[in-house]
Order: structure tokens, then sequence, then C-alpha cells
């Protein structure tokens, strides 16, 4: 994973995570818990879509949400770090033969170019963005902050990172860490050689968006969306307002092994799984960072402090299928 | 100290901190920064009043807010550990010369024994109490909680204890000690023997009731209450959300070195200073608990870790003079 | 549970947990655990004994641990809240006909009153006893702490509580009722109307003792005894001093239904179960506490945050049968 | 601050922080607070120097201490993100007339390349460096990690930050944004229009070096180095430690304004200056980010929280003068 800062998909190609679009059947059940449960903030609604932000986005939106007979996933939109960067992906994109196509920018993104991971996922890069701008109510007391921090909710802090389902961990992977400049820093192997998941990261953040293999022959589905919490106390009060407010928890709160992330499953109104996540300081800083394998052997301890992981981890994913 | 438990005055004799009411020239303002910032739950208003409970509270209500031209505070109610305890302390003042008088209890408690501290502040003991019956929307997940957690604010637990100012500590800290049965678990005493301030408990927690001295040569005023949080990291949040809805921080956080206790200070709207405060797990538990003196000279180090008390911390009160 | 002030069994009569006793096939093993993992200090060693202490304790010895070939319990230590509590227990177990003993103090107690629980684990009750006085490197900053915070381990402030194993939960819990004045806070009731589980308390926590049912016909065994920490987030730390340690997490971190505390169950080297728990500032006030019930169907809910109960804690106990 | 890929000194090309060298008079004093009181682990002593680390630093060594009759500091080195980004910064300060040598490596780095800011602090840069490989008893339980984390002192995660003091701020800083590539991220700019601080970084942190004004005509002080601790906790609990083993407590416990970061700030026994800090989760992903310019009214406010800056924050610096 050495950089490869001259090639057009360098690691720093892309600089960041944007917006997710999540499906759901029940659109009020669903705003209701990025807002009044996770504490989003919903910028404005257009063609069927609610827009929400976390408060230290300083772009305009963290997370569409749209209306469907399903849960599930639309595009993931990620930043290029510069013009070039982007134009250097289109190229990129190009050559490796992936289809793709300018689309006009929403979210408060520019012109956006379109494709999708071998798996159908709808993947959307952009450079111009919108930075937000916060009305009077919701103006922050300190100018290096972008919004107010919420005074309701969780508060959470940033959109994290996505996990896919994928037939193929293995070339949806490659297609971030080729196409797209991600660096793997974790993997689990089966015995068989078989890779079942892979993070990936566009930053020293230790992820930006992982796949886990999809035992279902299904395409293009969504595992998790996760949101960063300032701390981890914030997921224990987190826990508190889920069982006050009858949002569902699945499992947690406990440390991940892989990542060490410190974590809360719970579902949405509409059915999509939502991580709460906290990595205390942690992040991956050498350049030639050495890929993480977790075998199955080392899988079966179960999370960092011993947690078994829970049956529906391996069998929830929206759409249901 | 030692438990005097076969006289009308012993440890025990009262149970706990039952309700404060605070005066307010800003009704409006103030509701909105006991709801709003701090968590606590609008349960009814009446006769000028507004009542307020917090989430930990199995009573109806801890706090009752009124409006009037000053800031300040009306009486604070404190509930007797039993029916013959409440007709112990009547016997114990009247024998002591102090005035009482039957009042029909409001906020939630039956028949009340109304006196004042030698300073003057209205004191009420009651035992009988309606116990809180959350309405749907409020109720807890758990059973042993009397109202689901707060999902706005800081969400605090409890109304903790009243910080008295007095022109004689000493006898007002004697008049809870002698006819309420409190035990004093710390103080400060100056060089020239004068005691400026003391801390007391009815329970085990290490205090419940204050007395500081007030310098003004007025009677009866507040320096402030406090309400207890689940842990430190509510009151770091508090501090986030108290700058981003201009609510006046007057100092902290920080650790007292008296009784430890992490604290933060504000002003709400109308006026009254209001602590946010946290003892971690610490209690005190001793029956013969040895009194704490601190010194001029040590109380010269400033707070547990160094912080110097703040100039306003001796000279705001309420109601102003 | 309405309080009996004139009675020689009123809550109040036990002031607070003193010690306990453990065996431990393993004595290194069992020091190097209280004082490098949980940071006890050890005070001395005596006949066999190791004497070890939290840094919030004001006296001297919060527990006793001691070799033997089987892991499991000595006696429990209660501190009396005067001498004449001291005499009314002696007589009210004399009259309920509970055999009892004077014996010499040990661990900084003075004399003291032996009997024991009908399940048969052994329960003292002491007044006079020996206040800490810490050597120099151990001194405090503050005055009003007993000792320096331990800047190893987790540094544990307290002995909390001790779950004690028996053949007949409701027999050994009234006898704490009723013959040393606990009050039942909340319990366990089949469907068939038995006991199965009763946390009785001699102070404002919300629990000193805990009676569980004893399925293997055994008695006086021990389920757990457990440890306070200041915060939630020391629990979380442990968690990783103990992974780097070897030192077995049966379950946990996560918080209990009953009675909410944070918790985490490990296993010290010699075998007992040692529960680092954390209750953030939940006390119980109510002198009228309505005992809190719990029905088969509540329970299979699992924990407060929806953990299932793991089946060791139904099934492991020391000694081990 | 467009990001500049494509010419030597674009962001990206310093991947991080690496080792800083501290001066103390009292090597035994600074060795026992590095070690006992902050966690670090000494790897090992050579040439007058102790090399020591924090727990999750993926090389060998975090801070090189060394005897010398004053405090203040030795070179910070750099890790650069390829051999080509370290071949790149040798042309670049060549090409813009600053002096470079190449020394042998020090702490696990390979050769390396010598030179120094404007005002005189050395500065290394190298791209070989050795992996950190744990000793058995230091080995984690968790293979992400490269060590276990420390069990006694506040078990600091990582080497943050530096912060220099210089007469000209502009011009320094300026030196790390043309030769090495480092990003500007906030500052102070008196109303003079003179910079009187200013905050970089090379990574995705917010900082990773800083400079302040020196008012006393010096060249090449130190103002402080910072730890990052795992959270919030860390610091409060670091605070208790302090006081306990007479570590002197500058200011804090509090929340900077600038850059948000948690802070305290104590004094190592050989008398320079050390933050603990924690930025929660807060990093700055936007490749073109706003540099935030605060005013002299702006910093009248005081920290985030209203503390005011402590006088010695303005006069303290190493070596004295």
């Amino acid at each position: 994973m050495t950089a490869k800062p001259d090639t057009a998909t360098a690691w720093g190609t892309i600089a960041h995570l944007g917006t997710v679009e999540l499906f759901t059947p029940e659109l009020d059940g669903s705003i209701w818990f990025f807002t009044e449960i996770l504490g989003l903030t919903e910028t404005g609604r257009r063609d069927g879509s609610v827009f929400l932000r976390t408060y230290d986005n300083y772009e305009t939106t963290s997370l569409v949400v749209t209306e469907r007979d399903q849960p599930g996933m639309g595009p993931t939109a990620l930043r290029a770090s510069s013009p070039e960067a982007l134009d250097r992906i289109e190229r990129a994109l190009g050559e490796s033969g992936h289809e793709v196509t300018w689309i006009d920018g929403y979210a408060g993104h520019g012109r956006t170019l379109r494709t999708s991971d071998p798996d159908g996922h709808e993947t959307d890069v952009y450079y111009d963005t919108e930075w937000y701008d916060a009305p009077e109510r919701l103006r922050p007391a300190l100018k290096n902050q972008p919004q107010a921090k919420p005074n309701r909710g969780v508060g959470v802090r940033r959109l994290d990172h996505v996990n896919y389902l994928a037939a193929d961990v293995l070339a949806n992977a490659e297609f971030h860490q080729q196409a797209l400049g991600a660096r793997a820093t974790e993997q689990i192997q089966l015995d068989s050689g078989k890779i079942a998941a892979r993070w990936l990261t566009y930053t020293q953040k230790s992820y930006d968006v992982v796949y886990t293999e999809d035992w279902t022959g299904s395409t293009g589905r969504l595992h998790h969306i996760a949101f960063a919490t300032d701390g981890r106390e914030d997921i224990l009060r987190a826990c508190d307002i889920c069982i006050d407010n009858d949002v569902f928890i699945e499992t947690g709160p406990h440390k991940h092994a892989i990542q060490q992330t410190f974590f809360l499953y719970v579902y949405e109104p509409g059915g999509n799984r939502i991580e709460l996540c906290n990595p205390l300081t942690r992040l991956v800083f050498a350049p030639d960072w050495r890929l993480v394998t977790w075998t199955e052997e080392e899988r079966k301890k179960g999370q960092a402090w011993g947690l078994k992981t829970i049956e529906s981890f391996h069998t929830h994913g929206t759409p249901l299928v």
C-alpha cells in the first residue's frame, strides 16, 4: 500500500466521504429518527427527498432520505481533492472500462461524475461544493465549527463510513483502491483464501468504506451507514435514548476488534441498519500501513472485549431479500 | 457527629431534599433554560408558578419557578423519613423556640410544616407525597426509573443541593444540625475562627445544603441551587450547549477541592446562579464522619486542580443587592 | 418498606459494608489482579491473609484475600451505625434465635459480633474501627480523601456490594431485612411465585448485598463481589486493561436492567467472579421505596440495552461444585 | 489552501509527525514523569538520551529525552510519505535556499534530511523507519495495535503536536507550508495585521505544528509538546494523578476556542510545558479548508467555555530566558 502520489488514483485523490442516500418505506419515522434521535438537522425537501446534515459538516448535506417501497441505498457521493483530481478519476475510470456519466450535482454538489462499483452501488464523485452557512438560530459560538451543536438527540458529528454488501468483496474493494485511490487497512480472509470483508480509507481515518460479503447473491445492498459521535459517552447516552424511544438496538455497545471502533447498531424505523461509532482518537498515519488480515480463527474470539457477533449481523441487509 | 438514632433530630429524620422554589423576573427565559437547556419536564402551572421535574425524581416536582420582580428563592421543602419523624421535628422546633405553622402542601406534598432558618430562608418539611406517574409519552423503558430520560438538553438527574447565603453561617448550620438532623461534613474556618461556610447532609450524599457567608448584610438570599448529572461528560456536553445558546458560564468546568464535586456554574436568564454538579460515585458512609475543616491558607490554593475562585463567586447572590 | 427508626433493626442500624474475605488457590495471581489490575493497595499480610484497600475507604481494609484449596468467600463484615446499634443487633439476633459469638476484630475492626445468614455465609458486625492514615507516599492532595488515587490499574473507589448464592433467597433476604435493618429495593419473582433474587440496601445506594438462587443445592457460596469505579469510562478503560493482561471477561460492559448499574464481569486468577460496577449518580432516597419486582417475562428481554444474560452467569459460583 | 498534488511541497508530502527531542536538567524526574505519569514506555538509552514511545505508535520512538543544563528542545523529525517525497523535499529546500544535510537516522529512522526552520528549530525528514515489534510482556491483545495499552499513568496514545515559539510566526509557518507541504488551518491576527500564531497540519488532524510569537527575541524555543489521550476522561483522570504526584498544573482542563481541543497544561520536572490534548473525533477533511482567523477582540473572550488565558502561557517557554 505504498502511496502513489503521481498516479491518477493515488491516495489523496478522494478527499472524503460526502453524502449517502437512504431509501425508506417510512419517511416520517426515518426523519424522526435522524432528527430527534441522532440530532441531524433537516435543511430542506426536494423531489421527494429530505436533506439532512450533521453538525460538524462544512458542506450542506450529510444524508439524503427518500421514500421508496423498500429500504436500501442510493448513491454514495465522494468529494475529490481538487478539480484536477476529478478529471484524473474520470480518465482512470474510462481507461479501466467503467461506465461514467456526468450528472448535475445534488445535495449542494457541483457537476458530478457518476459510476458504480462492480456490485452496482452507485458512486458519485464531485469537487465543487456549497459550504454550509448556518441560519441565525443554528449559528455556533465558535467560528471554526459550521453549526451549533444540536441540543436534542445524540448530536452526531459526521457521516463516518458506509458498509456495503457485495457478492465479490475483493473486486469491489479493488475498484476503490485502483480507480479511486483508497487504501486497504484491514480485512477478513477465510481459510479458503477468500476475502470476506475489507476496510478501505481515503483519509487518515482508519476506514471510510467497507465491503462485506453478501451471502444472498443479491447486489447493491447496504449493510449499514455509520455516524461518528464526539466520544464514547455519547454512545452510552444514545443507548438510553434508544430504549426510551423504542428504537431497536441490534447489538452493542462494545468495541470492535477490527478497527477498534466503539459501536452501537440500531435499526432506523425504515429498516436500515445504522451504526453509531466512535474511534476515540485512533488514526492511521503510516503511508505504508501494513494491511491487517484477520483469520477465521481470530474472528471466532468475537469482538474486542469478547462479545459474540450477533446472528442478524450476518443476515440483515437492505433491501431485505 | 455521632449518629443519634433515638433523639428527635437524629440523622435520618429528614430523608432527602424535595423541592426548591425560585423567583425570576424573566419567566419565559427561565422556563426555556430549565426545560430546553437542563432538560427538566414541565408538569403544570398554577397560581403563577411553573412546576418542573428532573427525570429520576420519584416525586412529582423538583423545582417551582415563580415570576417576581427580582430573582431569588422561595421555600425549600424537605421530606421527613416517616410520619413520626415529621411529628418529632415539630416538637423539636417548638421546644427550641422556632415558629412553625402547618400549611397545605404544594408541589405534590401533603400537609407541610413551615418554619424558617435563622437567616429567614423558608424551610418546609412534609412526609406525605405524590409519587410521579409518567404519562404515556414519557414512560421509561425500565420500570425502576420514574420517567424516560429527556432527549433534549443536559438531562439532569436530580435536584442535588441548595447553597444559601447567610449572615451567620454557624447559627444556620446548627439549625439544620440540631432541629433537622443534618450532619456537617466539611467547612471553611477563617483565621479569626469564624465559620465562613459549612456543608451539611441528611443523606449519604456528602452534602444536601450549604451555608456560605453573605457579606452584604442581607438575609434570605440564594447563592445557587445545583442539579446532578449522570456523569462528568454530561457537564462537558453542557458547556457546549451553553455557549451555543448564549447561556452565561460563570466558571468551570473544574473540580472543587471541597467535596470534590465536578462543577459548572451558569446563570439562568432570570439571574439565579445554577450549578451543574457531578460527584462521581463519592458518598460519605461513616456514621462518625470527621468534619473536614479548610483553612484560609488551604483555600488560597484554589480549586482541586488549581483554578482560582472567580471574584463574582463572592459577590453574586439573588436577590441582587 | 416503611422506615422503622424505633426498632432494633431499623434501616440505618447498619451504616455500610465494611470488608469481605475471599479465598483463592492462586494467591500471587489474585493479589496481582487486585493490585495491578484493579489498583487496590496492599496494607499488610498476617496469618496467611493479605489485606487490601480501595483508595476512597476511610477504614483500613476493603478486602482480605486468603489462600485456600478452593476459591470462595469468608466473612462479610458490616459496620454498625453506633455502639448502641451494635448492641441492638445482638439482642435482635438473639431474640430471633440466631447464634452469635463475639470475636476479636480483624482488618482494623474492634470487637465483632459474628453470626451467619441462613445459607451459612458468615456475617460480622462491628462498630469500632481504625481510620486509615496514609503513609507519606500515598498521601492525597485533597484532605477529604483518605489516600492518593492509584496511578496503576483501574483505581476502583470502593467495595460496592456482595452477591451471595443461596438455596432460599427469600429466607436469606429476610434475615438481612429483619435482623440487620436492610431494605429490599428490587427482586426477581418467578411465575411460580418464588423469589429468585433480591437486592438489599443499608444505605442510599440502591443495593449493598444481593441474594441469587443457587441451583446446585450447595450453601455459603459466592456469586460475585463488586467494586465501584469513579465513572463509566473507568470500566471501558478496564476492558482494554483486561484483554491486554489476559484477565478473562465473562460479560459486559453493559447496563443492568435491574438497578441500572453499568457493569463488567471478570474472573480473578483464583476463579472468583469480580464485578466492576458504576451506578452513575443513581441513589434511592425514598424512605418508603416501593420494591420493584421483575417477572420472568420481563427478564427475558435481557439487560437494559438488550444484551442477553450469559449462560455462565447462572452456573459459575465459588467454590465450584 | 488548494491542494497542490503535483508540486514538491503538496499537502501529503509529509505523512506525519515522528519524534521530538526534549532537553532536561532533571533526567530522572523527566523520565519518571513520562513513564509513570504519562505512561510512555522506555525502549532504550543511548549516548545520554532516553528513547520513549506512546502505545499506539507504529514506529519505535515518539520522544527522545536528553540531559542538558537547560530545558528546551532538539530536532523535530517528520516522516515523508514516500522515498520520492523525501527527494522532492530535498530539492524544494535546496531551490528555496535552505541549508540541508543528510545525517544518519536516530530513533529508528533511516537516512535523514536535516534542515531548520527560519527561527532555528532543527527539522528532520526521513522516510525509512523501523516498525515497532513489542516484546512479549507488552504484546497487545489486538493485532491492529502496536503495543498493549499501559496499565499505569495516563496512557497517552500519541505525540500529537509541537508548538514552537518564533520571533517571526509568519516566516516560520510559510516555511512549513511552502517547503514541507503543510496547510494552515487557523491563526491569530493582531489588529496591526501581524500573525501572532498559526496552526499547521500535514494530515487530517487539524494541526500537527504550531507557531506562537516569542516576545523575548530569543530563537529556537519551545512553547510545548502535546500528547493525545484516547478521550476527555483520560485528561480528567490525569488531573487527579497530577495533584497526587505533585506535577504542576499550569491551566486547564478546559476547551480551546482555537481548534476546539480539550486540554491540560502541566510542567514536567525538567521545566518543559507538556500538553495533554484531546480533539474528540474532530478532523479537517476539506481539501480547500478556509483558514480561520481570530482577531484580538475575539481572543479576549478567552477559551471556548470562558476560561481566561493564564499569564504564564505568554511568558513561559524553554529554554528559560
